[in-house]
């Protein structure tokens, strides 16, 4: 049985980014809804498919999540072929779990398209080995607030050993500097906070555990952006340099 | 300036998985070293390189990572274009970042090319939410035993509220639970074992922390697997019923 709706993550934003799998459903669609933080050259794989935009713009509220939904109901059970684009990875914090839950309850088939989720991709580009041998015992992905209104134990996360990454944790910083020296990782620690991951312009600012609030507002670090905190924060397997704060250089692509 | 040297991920298998990135310096290499855990399928995108095989094969010792190292300097030196394959993503447990600091050191030029992570892919192909929200603040991946002889801290990554995604550790499925029940996480936290993500015969054995040693026994479960602790594990949000531990049904796929 073919789905009825492909839940497909666009990647970071990179086209080049994109799976196979994510292509070929792409170009099978009817209809494509596409999230805000989808680059628009990722378009470039449906010029067949009418497209629907249903995320922010110009600071209007994003489309409510009941309404896309049911959109996606409504294309479906017209038998029209329903790609629901999303930035990153589908299940990593893009609510794909939720939308595949709903529609799967009313009989509509889904299959969920892996992306490349952005906290890899920023890290892998920056030259930073996420979960590098003797620095980390691995990597957590989480967001500075949930939707829920829960906060991450953060204590218990400064104590795993493993790297952190954050999502959408811009207006957060100061917060979570705040919790993760009250947890006791020490001072020093090496973060990355990288902005526009894969794309042209892309940025990255160094900072430390203790100055991380300081110096996003120096370097007027923006969303989206992926903040790196531990010990593999500070490797440049790449060579790469930092970008300076005031300018925003190329980012080195694959020619 | 191109690379010299792409360090790629190759993904967790199904080869519809690879980024266009990928294909793309694939068919640019002259010669391709790959690992074992590389579906032999992903190939078909390098007909014109040089296969050179530098994982373990029928109980041999894997080639040493010094040998692998100096292969690709050598290769490198001689003008060649150097495809380095890895199962999943390069930087995820995969020592993708060793190699391009140790290349970078000697002044060849590399980049890294994500892949799809096995624990997300295995994730996504069984309909687990890693991040669903009100049930995981995140997710977590870490391997079993680091080859540093380190282990996780379990305890932290216990209370941390994320998803925990253990890579490697079908041998040391007794350990991990006896750890986290110490830790303080409940007996009757859902555990999902995904062995073959997203290859054709992936199967899916459903448990709990307390008894996931002796139903991943009853299951045969064989490496390679991933392991999804956490209350998302129990979701099944596609729909699609658990294998029985006697069946090996083949992957619901993109037609």
């Amino acid at each position: 049985m073919n789905p009825a709706v492909w839940l497909i993550g666009a990647g970071p934003g990179d086209p080049e980014l994109l799976t196979l799998k994510a292509v070929k459903a792409l170009a099978r669609a009817d209809v494509v809804l596409v999230d805000d933080l989808v680059d628009p050259q990722v378009l470039q794989y449906c010029p067949q498919a009418r497209i629907v935009r249903v995320g922010k713009r110009g600071g209007c509220r994003s489309t409510p999540q009941d309404f896309i939904q049911r959109l996606m109901l409504r294309y479906a059970r017209q038998g029209l072929r329903v790609a629901r684009l999303k930035g990153g990875d589908p299940c990593i914090f893009g609510r794909g779990g939720e939308e595949a839950q709903w529609l799967t309850d009313r009989g509509v088939a889904c299959e969920i398209v892996n992306g490349i989720t952005a906290g890899l991709a920023a890290a892998s580009a920056s030259g930073i080995p996420l979960t590098q041998r003797g620095l980390a015992q691995g990597v957590t992905l989480i967001t500075a607030h949930s939707q829920d209104g829960s906060t991450p134990d953060w204590s218990g996360l400064a104590r795993s050993g493993t790297t952190l990454v954050v999502y959408m944790g811009v207006a957060k910083v100061n917060d979570m500097s705040s919790q993760l020296l009250a947890a006791g990782m020490a001072a020093d620690t090496p973060v990355a906070m990288i902005e526009r991951a894969s794309l042209p312009g892309q940025r990255l600012c160094p900072s430390t555990l203790a100055d991380m609030a300081r110096d996003a507002e120096a370097f007027q670090l923006r969303s989206p952006a992926v903040l790196v905190i531990g010990q593999v924060a500070a490797c440049r397997v790449l060579g790469i340099a930092d970008a300076p704060a005031e300018a925003a250089p190329p980012l080195r692509r694959l020619a």
